[in-house]
C-alpha cells in the first residue's frame, strides 16, 4: 500500500513502515550489516525521513527494542513465584543474546555513552532495572543477601556486570548466571 | 628543548611530548575543551603524527590515564586494612569523579564500546577489575556477603553499577558508596 503523501497521516505510516523495515532487516541480516540506506529502500521513504526521527543506526534500533520488535517478550523477566530460579533464566537468555549480538550491544551502549536520549530511551524500553528490582524486592528473605531496601542497588549491579561483560567482549560460559547470582545474592535461605 | 629530526628516538620524543601535552591540557580545559588540534599545537607536532598512534580523542586521554598522567594515584584503591572503608573511600572518590569529568567518562565509554582495543587499554591500565578483587577477597569474612570466591563477580558488579550509573547521567548522592556496598557486602560480621 502506498503511503499518503501528505500530513499527519503520511508521518506516522513512514514512521510505521521504517521501523517495521529495520526490525525485518536486523532478523534477516543482523545488526552489523543493518544500513540506513537498506532500511529508507525497504520502507519506501527517503534516508532524511529517516534522520528526521533517528540521529543514528542506534538510537533507531533502540526504538526497535523499545517497542519490543526485535527480541519479542524474550527479554522479559519471567514470573513462576521462584524468584531465584526467574532471575537465573533471564540472565542466562541476556547473556546468550550479549554474545550473539555484541555488535548491536555494543552499538548501543556506544550510542548511550553518547546520546542521553538514547540512554534515557534504552532506560525507559528495556525496564531492566525496574523489572529486576520488583523481582528482587519481591524476594525479599529468600537468599541470605536479598534484605529489605537493597533490591534496585542490587539490580544495577546485576545490570552493570552485563554491561561489563559486553564491554569485555569475553563470551559467557555456562554457569556464568548462576555464579553471578550467587555472588550478589547469597545462598538460598529456604 | 626541539626534538630529534628523525628515527626511533624522535618517536619515542614525540609520543611523550604528546602525553604531556594531553595531560596539561585535560588538567587546565577538562575533557570536553581538549582538541587533537591543541595537544598538536602544546606538543609541537602535527595532528597526522597523533592519528599515527591513537585513532582518537578517546584512545588519546585512555592511554593518559593508563600511564597514571590525569589523576595521578587518586584512582588507586586504598589499604589501610580496613576493607569495607577502604573500598568506600575509593567509591565515593570514583563516584565524585563520575560526576565532574562525566563529559571524560562518557567518551571513554563510548570508546572502549567502539574499540576493543580501548576497552581492553582501560580494563589492562585502570586495573579496577583487580585490585578491587583482590581486596575483596582479602575481606573474605568481614561483611556477611563476602564468601569464598566471589570477590571477583562482586567486584564486576560495583565496576559495572558506576558505568550504569555514568550512562545514566544522574548525580550521586552523598549516601551512595556506603548504600552500594552494603547492598553487595551485606552487614559488617566483625
Amino acid at each position: 500500500m502506498p503511503l499518503p503523501r501528505t500530513g499527519p497521516v503520511r508521518s506516522e505510516a513512514a514512521r510505521a513502515a521504517i521501523l517495521a523495515a529495520t526490525a525485518e532487516l536486523f532478523a534477516e541480516r543482523g545488526y552489523e550489516h543493518l544500513t540506513i540506506e537498506g532500511v529508507a529502500q525497504r520502507a519506501g521513504v527517503g534516508k532524511q525521513t529517516i534522520y528526521r526521527w533517528w540521529r543514528s543506526k542506534g538510537a533507531l534500533v533502540a526504538e526497535c527494542l523499545m517497542e519490543g520488535r526485535l527480541f519479542g517478550d524474550r527479554l522479559a523477566v519471567p514470573d513462576t513465584g521462584d524468584v531465584r530460579a526467574d532471575l537465573e533464566a533471564w540472565l542466562r537468555t541476556v547473556l546468550t543474546l550479549v554474545d550473539a549480538e555484541r555488535g548491536l550491544v555494543l552499538s548501543l551502549l556506544g550510542a548511550a555513552a553518547e546520546h542521553a536520549e538514547v540512554a534515557e530511551r534504552l532506560d525507559a524500553s528495556l525496564t531492566f532495572s525496574a523489572s529486576i528490582a520488583d523481582r528482587l524486592e519481591a524476594g525479599t528473605g529468600t537468599t541470605a543477601n536479598l534484605r529489605p531496601g537493597v533490591a534496585a542497588r542490587l539490580a544495577d549491579a546485576l545490570i552493570g556486570a552485563v554491561v561489563l561483560r559486553a564491554l569485555s567482549r569475553q563470551p559467557s560460559a555456562d554457569d556464568d548466571a548462576a555464579a553471578m547470582l550467587d555472588a550478589l545474592l547469597g545462598p538460598a535461605t529456604r
